[in-house]
C-alpha cells in the first residue's frame, strides 16, 4: 500500500492497533528530556521503573520476584528468557494457537533450543489436558511456554490453569503477557509463573523501545552459565541492575521516562481494575456498533479477549480490505490487517489512549466508509 | 552516588557524555507523534531514513550497499551482525584496544562463535601490521573485527588500513563506528568494508532505542542460514524490509521519527562535514580549556579523536570523581566517568547538540568546582 497522501492531519490517527498505539501526549511529552544513562537521576528513575512494574504484577522482591528491562521489542525479551534460561539439555513445549506462539517455536528453532508444540486451532483456546498428558509422557521437558492474549486473533488462552499443570509437573513455565499485562490480571504465585515477558506499549501505555520480564528470583539465578547471547542474556542484566542500578549496554533513555509517566498515568486512572473496565467498555462498544453495522466477529465471545478483536471481511466482490482500510485511515482512524491464513479478516485493536467516545467515532467512521464503498455488510453476510 | 536531590532545573543537564547525549529539541519534539507501525506514512518514514544513512555512509544501493535498522542498543546490532553472518566453522579476529573490542571479544564467546583477540594498550592503536601477520598464518580466520572509535579512550583506530589488508587476505571486515558514523567518515568501499554497525544516537544526535547496520549487499545474503538468534537476524529484518518495507518485530516508532527529524537537521547543518568541523572545535576549546586549568589528557593529541576525551583525575587526595561529578551536575553538566583500568581517568564528551559556547560554560563550571573543592589542578599534576 502505497502512500497517495502524505499530508499531515491536525492531530495523529488514533492508533486501533495492537500497538505502536496512541499514548497520552504526556506521555510523549515525558521524552522532552535527555537524560544521562549514568546520571544517578536516571538510575532513579530505573529503580523506579522497575518496582512499579513488580507492583503492576502484583508480586514484590519480598516475596522473590525481581523485573528486569531489556533493550529491544517485546519478542527480544521473549527470546531473553529463552536463550538465558533453558539450558542446554533443556526442551520447551510451546503452547501455540497463533504468530507468537509459533515465533517462540521459530525462537527456539533458530536458537538450536529443544522444543515442541502443541496446537490448536486459531479459535480454540490451549488445551490444558493435552499439556497434562505431555508432561507425564516426556520427563525430558523442562519449560512449558504459552501466550497469554495471542494478539493473532486476540483469544485468551487458559494460563491459570497451564501453570498449575505445569507447577504440579515441577516444571518451569514462561509466559508471553505481550498484550496483555496491565489489563488481564494473572496472579504470578498462583499461577506459579517463573517468567512473564510483556512491553511497556500495550496496556501500561507507555512507547515501544524495551520490553521487560518479572521473574521469580530462585528461577532466575539457577540460569547461570546457560546465556547463548551477550545482549540477551537477562541474568546478567539483572547483575547490572543490582550491581549499579545501570543497564549493561546503552538504554532507550526517552521511551523508560515515557513508561515512568505511563505508570504514573496509570495509577492516576486508578490502576489495573479501571483501565481494564475502559478497555473492556471499548470492546463491548465496539462488537456491539460493528455488529449492527452486519459484521460478525471471529472468536466465539466467551474466548474473547477486550485488547484486540478479529472481524470477517464482508463476503462481498466490493469489499477489499485496503480500501476499506484507506477509507477509515483518510477519516483520522488505523485499523489492523488480519494475521492468520485460516480466514479473512481484520483486526480492531481497544486499548491504548482509546475512550468510548474514540470507538464511537470510528463506527461512525466504518458506517462512512462502507456508504463511499457503497457496500451494505449487512447483505454481505448472509 | 545517591541522589540528593532530583528537583528537575529549568532545563535538561548538557550531557558531555558519549550517548545518550544531548539532542536539539525539534528532534525531542518528533517523538509527539504515535505512529502505526503498519501504516504506509510510517513505512515510508523506514524507508527515507534507510536511504539517508546509506547517503551518509557515502554508499547506495546502486553500488551494492544495504542499510539494515535493529531494535535494541548498538551492541544488541554488532551482535546481530556476528550472529548472523559468522558460519559454524568461522573465527573472526577481534582487535581491541578497549571495552568496546572487549565487548565483542565477549559477544563471540558466549554465542560460541570461534574467534581470537589481538590486544594493543588501550592508548595504542590496533596494529595491522600484526593483523597482516595473522591473516598470513591462520587460514582459519575468516572475518576481521575493528573499533573505528574506541569510546573507552576516546582513541582512533586505523580502520582503512586494516580493511585494506583484510581485503587483501580475502577475509570479512566488520566494523563498530558507533561513536564515529557521522562525524569521521569511513570510505566503506576503500576500506572494504563489509558490514558498518553504529547508533542514532552519537554522531547523527538521534535518540537511543535502535541501532542501524550498513552492509554490503553480496556479503550480506552469503550469511543464509548461519543466523544463531530470531530477533538478532540481520538478513530475516532485511528480507522482512525488502518485503513489505516493515520491521518483523515492533520497531521503536518514536525512536525512528526522532532520527528522521535529527538526519534532516544533519543536512541543515550542512552534512557529515559541518559537523564533523563543530565536533573537532568543541574538543579543541575542551583541550585547551582543561589544559589551561592543570589537566592532562590521556592519549597523544594525534590518537585523540574529537568524540570524547580522556582526562586524568589529578592526583591530589582532595579530588574524588564522586564531588567533581556533582559539582558540575549541581552547575548543569554531566560528564562521564573513565572506564579503563590502567589509569585513574574521567571522560568529556564532545558531540551530541554542543557548540563551543557550551564548552566554554563546561570549563567555567570546572573552574567553579574546583575552586569549591579547594583543589588547584596545577598544583595537582607538578
Amino acid at each position: 500500500m502505497k502512500p497517495e497522501r502524505s499530508i499531515p492531519m491536525a492531530h495523529d490517527k488514533l492508533l486501533f492497533t495492537p500497538g505502536p498505539l496512541t499514548t497520552s501526549l504526556s506521555v510523549k511529552q515525558a521524552m522532552l528530556h535527555d537524560a544521562g544513562s549514568w546520571h544517578y537521576e536516571f538510575r532513579e528513575t530505573v529503580r523506579m521503573v522497575r518496582e512499579q512494574l513488580l507492583s503492576v504484577a502484583g508480586v514484590s522482591r519480598q516475596n522473590g520476584y525481581e523485573s528486569i528491562l531489556m533493550q529491544g521489542s517485546g519478542s527480544f525479551g521473549v527470546e531473553a528468557v529463552f536463550s538465558t534460561c533453558v539450558p542446554r539439555d533443556g526442551k520447551v513445549v510451546v503452547l501455540a494457537n497463533g504468530a507468537y506462539g509459533e515465533r517462540m517455536a521459530q525462537m527456539l528453532q533458530v536458537a538450536g533450543i529443544g522444543h515442541l508444540v502443541l496446537r490448536t486451532p486459531e479459535n480454540v483456546p490451549n488445551d490444558p489436558a493435552d499439556l497434562d498428558q505431555l508432561l507425564i509422557d516426556d520427563p525430558s521437558v523442562t519449560h512449558v511456554a504459552a501466550v497469554h492474549c495471542e494478539t493473532t486473533t486476540g483469544i485468551l488462552n487458559p494460563v491459570a490453569e497451564l501453570g498449575r499443570l505445569t507447577r504440579k509437573h515441577r516444571r518451569s513455565f514462561v509466559v508471553d503477557a505481550m498484550s496483555s499485562f496491565g489489563a488481564v490480571p494473572i496472579d504470578m504465585v498462583e499461577a506459579g509463573v517463573d517468567f512473564l515477558v510483556s512491553s511497556p506499549n500495550k496496556c501500561l501505555e507507555g512507547v515501544p523501545g524495551f520490553s521487560f520480564i518479572i521473574a521469580r528470583r530462585e528461577a532466575l539465578l539457577a540460569c547461570q552459565g546457560f546465556a547463548r547471547s551477550l545482549s540477551l542474556d537477562l541474568l546478567s542484566q539483572w547483575k547490572g541492575f543490582e550491581k549499579n542500578g545501570q543497564f549493561r549496554f546503552t538504554p532507550p533513555t526517552h521511551a523508560i521516562l515515557a513508561l515512568a509517566r505511563a505508570l504514573s498515568e496509570l495509577g492516576q486512572e486508578g490502576g489495573v481494575a479501571v483501565r481494564a473496565a475502559r478497555y473492556r467498555r471499548n470492546h463491548a462498544v465496539l462488537v456491539a456498533g460493528m455488529c449492527d453495522l452486519g459484521f460478525e466477529t471471529y472468536l466465539e465471545p466467551e474466548l474473547q479477549s477486550h485488547i484486540i478483536t478479529s472481524f470477517h471481511c464482508p463476503d462481498d466482490p466490493g469489499f477489499t480490505f485496503e480500501e476499506f482500510y484507506r477509507g477509515l485511515s483518510d477519516r483520522g482512524f488505523i485499523i489492523y490487517p488480519g494475521k492468520i491464513s485460516q480466514a479473512n479478516l481484520f483486526r480492531i485493536g481497544t486499548i491504548g489512549r482509546l475512550f468510548e467516545a474514540d470507538i464511537r467515532a470510528l463506527i461512525g467512521g466504518v458506517k462512512e466508509t462502507l456508504r463511499d464503498m457503497q457496500l451494505d455488510v449487512a447483505d454481505a453476510f448472509v
